[in-house]
């Protein structure tokens, strides 16, 4: 086990020791995770990372090393309460690829204070990454309208956020990635043949070899491979890949130029070369627009890679983690503009017999949602329990089901919510009962 | 040891599969790093990462576990060859914490195709994260203007990202990190003290006690701490604050609000208050601009999160990993506007006699630089050696030495090149004599 315990910034150590000091640790609270707003005109976000999440807090343990790293910054007291540190609370949360917008409590923790505050920087790390790169996933999904797309954007991020960031983008929706440690980790089917560098590795004093290159590939792969055509000459690679492998190549792969001319091209290309069965994958530097631009195109596959992995623009979910209830008091920070609601909340969502959304709805948790709400349309709690007394709770949703959970999330926002313009949240938020923090 | 072997994409292994059956893996290669323009209006970029490279290669090893993998992509002859996988080959690089440009050769990988080509995406990975975060966050340092900035960023991005981003700002000239990981792992000054929800703990049903809050504070750690005071009331807070901790206080905080305006009221109070000596720390989402429009302000501390682990606006270098020698024949892309130079090449920068850098020169390796350039100015070869028959070159920079290094860079930019706005490289890179690819 590597230990997480670290993945935390030094402020909320140093309030878990002030707080032991004060006799105010044990304090129960409800910390609340949030997004104030939907990044850049979004109209909906996507839960990602919940899963993680869970690993991540069963590993964060303070053993010698961890606290050798702290020592300088807290008291004996703290160590000492470090080293038995286990969460005991509860965890409450949206299920791993929920929809989510403004306002949406998206996790809530309650515990004592010290025990909960100190999990703030590594569940706002994991779910503003995972939570980005999903909801950014998910709209290239949409673009795509059911042509398979692949991850291929390691190179361009983190080394470790690139296993999360395949791992989202499976969750939103795409077929395949790049990533061998996310195949690995979390069984996402994995994809790739062939760079440019394979076919400049063919060429010799004489000059390029394209045929030798492709050869090679297809002596070792048979035909079900991809060729990639536009190393040198794109024509030219089209005919080379099908005189090299037949007409029953899988298919060619173009990554630079204007791809959908070029698609159009190549697709005639193939089809006159009699390859009618072989398919177009395209990449480089697609993003959710590039790839609705292409929809009237003959491509079968798409390939993403820094938008993907970048969030298209939008590279955090700007979640916050924040102390809402303490001792059943419902607090708030009040100043400026970045006020919130105190109190812990419930949240439903209503739909109609249709299974369209109509809104989300907010009540104070412990209070009742109201008939008016409850009877008039199709409501359905938002909130599942992840942690219970400190134990991961039963039938948290697997990968799998949390794809398959945000799959039917989308189909159910009213049409205007697909849209990839910038506009308004694909539903509003309405919070029933705003309590008054004190 | 943790393997590095799986953070790369499978289309490396399936071309080490292919080379091998095709007797091609061990030709001699040379693979270049570079990025083909600066993001955004930038005018210089920021090598980082390169320890972190030279770390990983080292764990770079396909033990069972990894073999079992990548056992339904490669063969058994693969499998056998990763099995031995060492690296044998030379690197050579920009030292971390050297300027780049557009074209720069900032890694030079030479090695038989298979053994370099399988270190393309983790190499990417590392360079293109860390990179970014460096060269955002010398943005920043360079709009500070010598006030110190503390690194907060980790809930904003990957939590593993999140380490390495307080590492490269840290290399920029940030002054410490919120990150206890990056503390402990590169000895990164870390800073912190308390958020908000400190100050709402000591709410109950009567109300607030922002005062019990800063006294506790205090009670533990002494005066010389920062209380937070944009919880409720801002003035009130500061009246608090140093009624409570008396005009010694080492600082206040204000997170939220317009920042310029707070800082001169706050000054002008704490002032009246007789704590002249009470620094002010500003935080809540601050880049390099909010940084610079602060100048004129009574501000002592910033504190940066969300733009900096996100590389403001650029959350990738872009830069690319390519083949351009095969066997001693230079060797490129040619289709479209992804045209690349082949062949390898070396760089040197050149400066008048104040230090002030003129342009960057690459030449062909294994020419001589002509005396014309030679001899008129100052030329300074920027390429290290990084490892040598796949052992770590002594005498690469530390990260400390890193930081002093690009702090001496920083200073050499002709005085446009620190400009924030949109522009053209602070310096030009010529191309001293192209190769012909085959």
């Amino acid at each position: 086990m590597t230990s997480t315990a670290l993945l935390t910034d030094q402020y909320e150590l140093t309030m878990v020791s002030a707080a032991l000091a004060a006799g105010t640790a044990d304090r129960r609270c409800v910390f609340e995770v949030f997004a104030r707003r939907l990044p850049d005109g979004r109209r909906y976000g996507v839960v990602a990372g919940t899963e993680r999440l869970l690993d991540a807090f069963a590993d964060f343990r303070f053993g010698p090393a961890e606290r050798d790293a702290v020592r300088d910054v807290v008291d004996e007291r703290t160590l000492d309460w470090l080293t038995d540190y286990r969460f005991t609370g509860d965890i409450d949360g949206y299920a791993e690829g929920e929809l989510y917008f403004p306002g949406s409590p998206v996790l809530t923790v309650r515990g004592g204070f010290a025990e909960a505050v100190i999990l703030e920087t590594l569940t706002l790390s994991i779910l503003n990454h995972d939570s980005a790169i999903a909801s950014a996933a998910a709209r290239m999904v949409s673009a795509a309208a059911g042509r398979p797309i692949i991850e291929m954007g390691s190179r361009r991020t983190h080394e470790r956020a690139a296993v999360s960031a395949s791992r989202a983008a499976y969750l939103a929706g795409l077929t395949a990635t790049s990533n061998m440690e996310a195949a690995r980790t979390y069984g996402v089917p994995s994809a790739g043949t062939a760079a440019h560098a394979w076919t400049l590795l063919f060429a010799d004093a004489d000059g390029p070899d394209e045929r030798a290159a492709f050869a090679a590939q297809i002596a070792q792969y048979g035909t079900d491979t991809t060729l990639l055509v536009d190393t040198y000459d794109i024509t030219a690679g089209v005919r080379n890949a099908i005189e090299v492998a037949g007409p029953d190549l899988y298919a060619v792969r173009i990554d630079s130029g204007d791809l959908g001319v070029l698609a159009r091209q190549v697709r005639q290309q193939l089809d006159d070369l009699g390859a009618t069965s072989t398919k177009i994958v395209v990449s480089g530097d697609l993003d959710e627009y590039a790839i609705a631009s292409l929809r009237a195109e003959p491509v079968d596959v798409y390939g993403v890679g820094t938008s993907l992995v970048t969030g298209s623009g939008a590279p955090t979910a700007g979640m916050v983690y924040k102390l809402v209830e303490v001792d059943g008091v419902p607090v708030a920070k009040r100043s400026s503009n970045k006020q919130s609601q105190g109190g812990a909340k419930r949240a439903v969502r209503t739909a109609r017999d249709t299974g369209t959304v109509v809104e989300e709805i907010l009540y104070r948790d412990g209070t009742e949602l109201p008939d008016s709400v409850a009877g008039s349309l199709n409501t359905r709690a938002l909130q599942i329990p992840l942690v219970r007394g400190g134990d991961r709770a039963a039938d948290v949703p697997t990968l799998s089901e949390a794809r398959s959970h945000l799959a039917r999330g989308l189909v159910s926002l009213p049409w205007e919510g697909l849209g990839l313009s910038h506009g308004d949240p694909a539903i509003g938020t309405r919070y029933l009962n705003p309590p008054e923090a004190p």
